[in-house]
């Protein structure tokens, strides 16, 4: 059963801010410089919002933003929860609603300083324990030392390694294709910075199995969209990122971040929920597809999500990523943009905007020819994924 | 444009905990027992459900409740924020959730210990400023000793009884109609306590001019529903209560409880934007609604929303209420089981199944032939409406 909006909407516009470890001005500054650069993008006015979506976790609540653009009513607004899990979320929120006309052009924003104010790497030290169901989960975990987003996958990590015989070589190897990608993105934190293998091995442990160079960056910044009906979108300032497919999943016992009690935890349920979802709505299949943006908080678990996609078989990511196919030029290049690992951890927001440009043609590291591009959100949580197409 | 999910989507399952001051269990076992007893009343299980929105302040994830009940997946998942005035906005959301087939049933639910743990009466006393938009703009009204809902309120009633000569009286008589309709409803916390005006107007001062009785209660409980698409609901338990509208509104210059800067602050305008998108779903007139489930956390909001409405003109809401006429038998008998000042207070959610039932024939105070009955959510917040329709 394919969803009726799948194919229907377009992303007309993005915009962001500058990318950084300090942006030295507040978040709901950020917020609407990348809202208004979204807009303008899109070659429409703030009078023209009458939609907003964004994450639960934003801390600038829609009607401030409105107020600040001069957004004089809005007919949807909503959110999504489960932090990088809801990227993708946000454009199946946006573009259901343009599609059942609750509203014309929805404005999806998220803004933060990661790095500067509130560094999500931390994890739940120091964290008061409360009797809400999420603090009781974590009173279970949290005895045993898994404090940190890096401990939680570093359990995931460990296990795929034991049953697939992948080694931190096989994660480092995402790592280096996103640097080298990074490396030729002005926009990108590690513009000019690329690594080899033998780097990502020496550098200092963080949770084992993970290096640091395992681990995304911690970022300041904003990145926003406007969503609209296709037909719409068709006379505005630039070709249509049809959203060929915008999806999202919870799989049976899910977790968050540490979804443990499954009887296998190698795969990300979830994320084959999203993929068994967008194949039905766009009729497509993998080879269909030219270029990946996948979320990579930590590297460990870019691999399940090739697999959950039928990019490769089960436990054969390793043999998948090895020899380069992944880089620009390989069979399928994914992150062009240097991911969140090169570019920046804008909450997945960052790989969406990669995702339109490669659709557009207009990516500073372009795949040749991109007809679909696939989207990820956060794994480990609740998550989301989407299908990008050029308008034919 | 009307919306293209207006009447083709249903309210199928209601279902309740006890209203009290002193649940004495878990919000989580709140949630479970609510969303079990509304996925029985539509004659599903809980392995139907693959759609869950709920509130953005709402405690317990989608994750943690679907576990519980024994959901297997789910494909659409979130949030409205803005407390009380989400309440319709969840349904909305859900109806637009299935009319465009991102899911088939979605479990709407909302719980909480709001007596018992945590008490919004209390306003913002004691919260610790942050740099975030939501304290900064508290920041310039709490020094003035504008701490709690009802002193935010208070405002907006003041300003009304000057511009439109309405009375403490006046207002009194929405707590006495609730109250009335309350204390022959088994199931609300006033049961067999009416009051009387001047018991209202004996009341102790909260903030002038709101006595006592015209704060609403705080409760302990939770409420949900099931909401799918108004063909598969003909074949479920009950007759379908029909979706016709639920629509958002966040209008200009629109603040969070104390939207003050605006030109005039004795209306509505956001309930207004609601008002207009309803009858434009709809074709319906004023005239044609046998009922209104008005928000109530205090009662001088209540005029307005009628106002707002057009079931009578702007500063007239106090002439329409005289002599009776929002009581049982007369001309638009408002919350019939009692609202929030005489049933409970879950954040409007009670207001909705209320409507629920009068469409349905089932009300414990049931209006005679109701065809339409009109459901709002909280005033002085980003809101919601919604119109329920008896299936034709």
């Amino acid at each position: 059963m394919a969803s009726s909006f799948a194919g229907k909407t377009a992303i007309a516009g993005i915009g962001a801010t500058e990318f950084s470890k300090r942006s030295g001005r507040s978040t709901l500054r950020l917020a609407v410089e990348c809202s208004e650069a979204a807009i303008e993008d899109a070659g429409l006015r703030p009078q023209d919002i009458d939609g907003i979506v964004t994450y639960t976790v934003e801390e600038n609540p829609e009607i401030d933003v409105a107020r600040s653009l001069g957004i004089p009513e809005l007919t949807h607004f909503s959110r999504i929860h489960h932090s990088g899990g809801a990227a993708c979320g946000t454009i199946h929120q946006a573009a259901m609603a343009v599609d059942g006309r609750a509203c014309k052009h929805v404005l999806v924003y998220r803004a933060f300083n990661e790095r500067s104010e509130t560094r999500f790497g931390v994890g739940v030290q120091g964290r008061a324990p409360t009797p809400t169901p999420i603090d009781v989960d974590f009173g279970w975990s949290s005895p045993f030392g898994l404090l940190t987003p890096a401990s939680w996958v570093a359990m995931f990590a460990t296990r795929y390694m034991h049953e697939y015989g992948a080694t931190s070589e096989d994660f480092g190897r995402i790592s280096v294709a996103d640097r080298k990608h990074a490396a030729t993105n002005p926009k990108a934190f590690f513009y000019g910075k690329p690594i080899t293998l033998e780097e990502h091995q020496r550098s200092r442990w963080i949770v084992k199995p993970l290096h640091l160079l395992d681990c995304c960056q911690e970022s300041d910044g904003g990145q926003a969209f406007v969503v609209t009906t296709l037909e719409r979108a068709r006379d505005l300032a630039h070709p249509p990122a049809v959203i060929a497919s915008a999806v999202q999943g919870i799989a049976e016992d899910q977790g968050m971040m540490k979804s443990y009690y499954r009887d296998s935890i190698t795969g990300i349920p979830e994320m084959g929920l999203c993929a068994r979802q967008i194949w039905e709505d766009t009729g497509l299949r993998p080879a269909d597809v030219q270029t990946a943006i996948l979320y990579d908080h930590f590297t460990p678990l870019a691999l399940p999500q090739l697999e959950e996609f039928g990019f490769c078989g089960r436990g054969e990511a390793k043999d998948f990523i090895r020899d380069g196919c992944i880089e620009m030029g390989g069979k399928l290049p994914i992150n062009p943009n240097g991911g969140q690992l090169g570019e920046a951890y804008i909450h997945g927001m960052n790989g969406i905007a990669e995702g339109v440009r490669q659709v557009r043609g207009s990516a500073v590291n372009q795949v040749p020819d991109v007809e679909n591009a696939l989207v990820t959100a956060g794994t480990a949580v609740p998550t989301s994924a989407m299908m990008l197409s050029r308008d034919r």
